[in-house]
């Protein structure tokens, strides 16, 4: 299948978001849109053009700013779509939380908090679908992000079925935010206050003017490791 | 039982909040403080004089302000004490907010959803104890805290068989205030920006000066019905 | 004069703040009102209902909060009132902030600062008046204002014979707010975010619950001399 | 003298900000920088290191933000050096906040407070100089800034006898910020909050990802005319 997916990610490299996100609801019936509360709601938009009705999911970590967990509720109503969301594991989140405290991810890097709060909830979203939809662009990480194709198969969850599309890959954040504009999306407050990238409350934050987005994410790991376990297969050897 | 409870709620009326949570302490071993995040910190200070170590509990309903995150884990460091937290259980939450998005209690009331984020984790926090000690007091409502005695058979958990201790249930918030300024106890930092009362933080708000702390929770409904279920058992018939 | 003034303040101890307005208009010509863009805004409303038309002056200090910019503003419109406006002197102000800079009373106190941005200007503000009517309370302060009469001839300026009403000297904050909420009168949204008092952005802070107002001014100070210059005859030797 | 000024403009064109400051302050005794409590810090930090001592005026419109404030003394402080601040003219100000209330520039324009504000103080702050370093940058406006040469004769004030350098006029907004952070120069806080170009607190607001700077001010108004008089002689006819 690898070979398929790599022929269609070259003939769709140059397609527009809109086209890719028509091929994939047009060849796969159990996909959703994975949404984040932050910028990629134009990937609802454009969907919302090509079809009435679509499956949406987000992660809700339990640490999402609450603008964030404001702007969901509108993306809701604004579109009149439904939005799946998934909760961390409640013994796993107790345990983890009993042992480490609130802020471990401080001192201890990341990873152990986004096992708990957004990967195993993402497997349990992910479970049953054919191919998910993400967000993910080329100029969100010079490191973790910069081969991200338009379409693969999903090298870190499905056990090599599950088909990954990335529409946006190849817009930078300057189009993104002209289609937002230009199209009046409704977008997340935070952005009106320095935010860029948007993940959770102890980690994200504004950054400064000209600084590269993810710079407000996670800033005090190596900048090179900037991947939440979502897209950890993005990170080449 | 219960006539046993009211003649030791009558001795201990005038007790100090120091020697009815030493009282607690000395006859029931399976005893644990909940602790909110906000003011009831001072019960933590005062169990600490008492005694090295002891249960504490707080529910983490996934809604709570950053500020009272990095609070409890002050709370944890200063007093060198382990908080067990309880969350809400993964499908009921997932399935809540599927339906009912993340702000539903602005229309339908905050009972649904305090069910789920509050009163389930707390039940399964209370199973297995004797007695637990909260920081109700009768000045937090003219309706629902009014009759507040020090010590109770639960009125709505345990089956009749768990004893309830309200140490400060005679106590005023100015007397609060003042022992936690004269003992240098810490607190919330949204105490400083006008918060009293602290519960969840789409449901809680900053008051006017000379303001009831009541009217910053849950400000959109009656302020007769002011309980969110875990003392639902106060408000008389 | 002071004898006479003495049998009024007496007479009136235990008139309503209206009756002394009343009486204050009733009596002098040349009068104004002194708001200082706080709580004080009761005392226009009480003004209000007695006469259509009369002077108000604030002291814009060129520090104060953008919140309380807007709120004279919106007092302007509501009421339909002006308000004349003093500023500091250009030349002392310049000489002032070159020597010392933008935040030298944390280091020299604000006695200096006070009398560039405050008295000066007050002092053209009362030049020419018979009378003016100040919001000062006796619980405002244990130790600066627990004498003040609620008339009296201005101990600090006019030299003798400038006429000073207090009429708000024997209400406490409660009922100030009180009045504010049973009237609808428009207030200072710093006063929802933990402020009591109100004066200079950098010198006015929020209190924690139950915390003296007047802690929440110029708090790296000795609580002893919190007066600004413009009631500094109150404080007794 | 405008085709000396001329020749030395284009001689000028690609040669370093420092160079051209450099220039400015070998052939003119009686110059100084106006710093605006932004970005174009970068000019102080780089004179501080062609002298150790060189005049810097500041205009406190008695509006700015409080970080501004802060700013401005960090940076007399982190650069031992001392700042001019120009303030309004008493009388003036007085005059037109009587008349026009604190926020008429939403309803008016922002001419007329601008000039009383900053144009009147510039001109006193001018008055005597030779020549005057700004910040200005082509890259700022599309409309009123493109045209901004390294050194012009003041087009607006000094009657064609005053030399005016604008040594980062060919810098993006990029290479300030680059310049910033690898010289570790203090900044403003608002950067840090989404503000990008900082004026007067009623006047400027952070922007969105993308947007450019000079949509965060005076965003009431024609994109077309956002200059505030300092320099209103780019704008061609």
């Amino acid at each position: 299948m690898t070979k398929v997916l790599e022929q269609l990610a070259e003939e769709y490299d140059n397609k527009t978001p809109q086209e890719i996100i028509e091929y994939a609801f047009k060849n796969y019936k159990n996909i959703a849109i994975s949404f984040s509360g932050a910028e990629d709601v134009v990937l609802i938009d454009m969907a919302k053009r090509i079809r009435k009705s679509f499956a949406v999911f987000i992660l809700d970590t339990g640490r999402l700013h609450s603008e964030t967990y404001q702007f969901v509720d509108r993306v809701r109503e604004f579109y009149g779509i439904d939005v799946n969301v998934y909760s961390p594991d409640t013994g796993e989140l107790e345990k983890f939380v009993r042992e480490k405290g609130f802020f471990s991810f401080y001192k201890d890097g990341h990873t152990g908090c986004c096992n708990v709060r957004k990967v195993e909830p993402l497997r349990r979203a992910l479970a049953g679908l054919d191919a998910w939809i993400t967000g993910q662009r080329r100029d969100q990480s010079p490191n973790t992000r910069a081969f991200v194709p338009v379409v693969q198969i999903d090298p870190t969850f499905g056990n090599g079925k599950l088909i990954k599309f990335n529409p946006l890959s190849k817009w930078t954040s300057a189009q993104v935010w002209q289609y937002i504009r230009v199209n009046n999306v409704p977008y997340n407050r935070l952005h009106e206050r320095g935010f860029v990238s948007i993940g959770c409350e102890p980690c994200t934050r504004a950054v400064l003017p000209g600084q590269h987005e993810r710079e407000g994410r996670w800033w005090w790991e190596d900048a090179m490791k900037k991947e939440c376990g979502l897209h950890a297969g993005n990170v080449k050897g």
